[in-house]
């Protein structure tokens, strides 16, 4: 090998091109400084991240333990163990009034490997898909990686930040392949009002496009009952997870439905991508749907609500402008335009000086997002109070 | 909506073009056969699935255990906890003599969730990959995920099964990207020679491009020590898995080292598509490298070993060609011309009539699959030994 080669090697390293369009978590840099003030001794009321505190319910606990205990802890079907699938299919007719054959559902890696799946399965390079921003930030890159491009459709208050019919006929274009609808959605804690939704499966539909409905955080509403996309259409992709409502984000689990003549082909990604998901994660699942469980995440859910309802005025009484009642998931979009011009700046400031973490709005899209931040409230009251009270003192010098 | 649209939406469904480049696992269907075939009261010698019977060691199981009764199983760092890249990195230096600094090892999702990291923080569309045709299937479907391009490169006994200097030298194009080498490999069970891996080294950096080793079944070797390509230099991806030699498959967990200006992509590609591995058995691994975990592990070793010794002359008794002598995995690749002219068909037949399974060398590549067949032989001797029996009568027929 000779010197020249050496060079050009050395300056010509082999990065993929869908790495310039593939954004890291902004909020990972300062959730890190988050943990250095907290090893320095500093108090941190942490409104950042997106996972509850509560440990994994009592009976997945103990179903994981037996599974371990019970020694044998394999590949399972790339599409997961029959009897898990037929669960979540029980789960459909029992929550939603829906019958959905065992053959639809998917088990996997965590609703990531559920997004990964249906992105590969549908996507050809250059293929759109349109989707809400703000939104939450992996599922443009879940397109980005497979080479299609993200459509971000900017949405405010009046669609209470969700897409609509007429946005979706508005943005689409010959190379719409797909649409991404996510309620609640994770960053605004909004839902998507059902007649609406069916109306933009009308005109994807009609496009002879494909819907995917993110519905990860159903469980976690407030008031009204969770409508599933399911109830009135077999044609959609629908995602969801075991971390969020079951409270098993560190097991990476979580499932889709798809529409039956994708079956094949997914399990074919399936096989080659992922093997399986975790045998373990599976054989704990089987609780997750005992009325049990259920039960205890009943009251959870509560608890995050009641956690809504003390942080939503508390913000507002802060200058925060939050015109929407975010009525699921744990989370409280901002506007914080009357107090800082730059909400990324504002974030690390109220960091360092307040001593409390939240997330900027440059995390979840382009739209208006140096004017927002995101409140994460999977906490109790009383953390909740004390940034409450860390935020108005900082916000009175 | 019309009918016109309608007609064209259930006609024209979007399908990636990727996945006409995708393949199932031919052998799910005839693994399903097997089960079938049990269900109904047949036995069948199981040579066909890549996964010891064994269980979890169990301080590795104990540890998991822990992990869930102490409550909290969350997300991770996206490339992994901390103590446990520190104990991987421990492991090099035990095993090789090898420093590797944490911040290079990055633990995934199994090896799955590393040779996806790896194409998709590598590879353009277009951009090749070179690799050895028999090999791993998904290898090659990873790339073709990423819009890349497997180039096999087929290979025989005169290689060992492996690719060489002169091979890579003479299959490169403007397009070649990448070179892949998996040793010990699956389907051959051959190793690569150390040296002639270096010189590989030296012909993919002299042409500016990467180098991947697949060292999965590492620790599974057999006379010979394992040689890590890290020995001789830090510009390789690694992938490497506690699925094989650790025996943690149903766990999914795997882990990479990777050159140092790749960690920083790595890792954004990581937190959006995996957030981060299962925290569980990452608490899990944690006992992986105990040394009463490495002491049962190297009696497991010494059982395959035992097993592949059984195995080897019996298949060359009943008419298998066996040039090269597997020094690794648990695999022996045989060519079967002697005894049929289409390995699929034979496999199928086999199955039905000897009640035997093994894996059609359609699933591992182009080059001479219709004269090849995979035995898989982490099963006890006994079992073995009925396999092989149940063939010698098949055989005489």
């Amino acid at each position: 090998m000779n010197r020249p080669e050496k060079l050009l090697a050395s300056v010509r390293p082999h990065i993929a091109s869908r790495m310039e369009g593939i954004e890291p978590f902004h909020v990972v840099v300062l959730i890190n400084r988050a943990k250095e003030l907290e090893a320095q001794g500093r108090s941190i009321s942490n409104m950042v991240v997106g996972e509850p505190d509560a440990p994994t319910p009592p009976l997945i606990a103990a179903a994981g333990i037996r599974a371990i205990a019970a020694g044998r802890i394999s590949y399972t079907s790339s599409l997961g163990i029959a009897e898990l699938r037929d669960k979540i299919a029980a789960w459909y007719h029992a929550r939603y009034g829906v019958r959905v054959p065992r053959s639809r559902v998917i088990v996997t890696t965590g609703s990531s490997g559920a997004l990964l799946l249906t992105m590969g399965a549908l996507l050809s390079p250059g293929d759109q898909v349109l989707m809400a921003d703000p939104g939450y930030p992996c599922n443009r890159h879940f397109v980005r990686t497979m080479e299609g491009e993200a459509v971000g459709i900017p949405v405010g208050a009046e669609t209470a930040y969700q897409l609509s019919a007429a946005l979706v006929e508005k943005y689409w274009t010959p190379k719409t392949a797909a649409v991404l609808i996510a309620s609640p959605s994770n960053p605004t804690g909004t839902l998507i009002d059902h007649g609406e939704l069916q109306r933009i499966h009308a005109v994807v539909k009609a496009r002879g496009g494909v819907l995917i409905v993110d519905e990860i955080y159903h469980g976690l509403t407030y008031g009204k009952r969770d409508r599933s996309a399911l109830e009135f259409a077999d044609d959609i992709f629908i995602i969801n997870s075991f971390s969020k409502y079951f409270g098993m984000t560190g097991w990476r689990l979580g499932w889709m439905v798809a529409p039956e003549q994708y079956i094949a082909p997914i399990d074919k990604l399936a096989q080659n991508l992922f093997i399986s998901p975790s045998d373990l994660a599976q054989q704990a699942a089987l609780a997750a749907f005992d009325p049990d469980t259920v039960a205890l995440l009943e009251k959870r859910r509560d608890a995050f609500r009641e956690q809504r309802d003390f942080l939503l005025p508390e913000l507002r009484s802060l200058g925060f402008d939050i015109p929407v009642t975010p009525e699921g998931a744990f989370y409280i979009y901002a506007n914080c335009e009357r107090l800082t011009s730059d909400s990324y700046a504002f974030c690390w400031d109220v960091l360092e000086k307040a001593g409390v973490a939240i997330a900027p709005g440059l995390d979840f899209g382009n739209h208006l997002s140096k004017q927002h931040v995101r409140f994460s409230y999977p906490k109790s009251i009383p953390v909740l109070a004390e940034g409450v009270e860390r935020l108005r003192k900082y916000l009175k010098k």
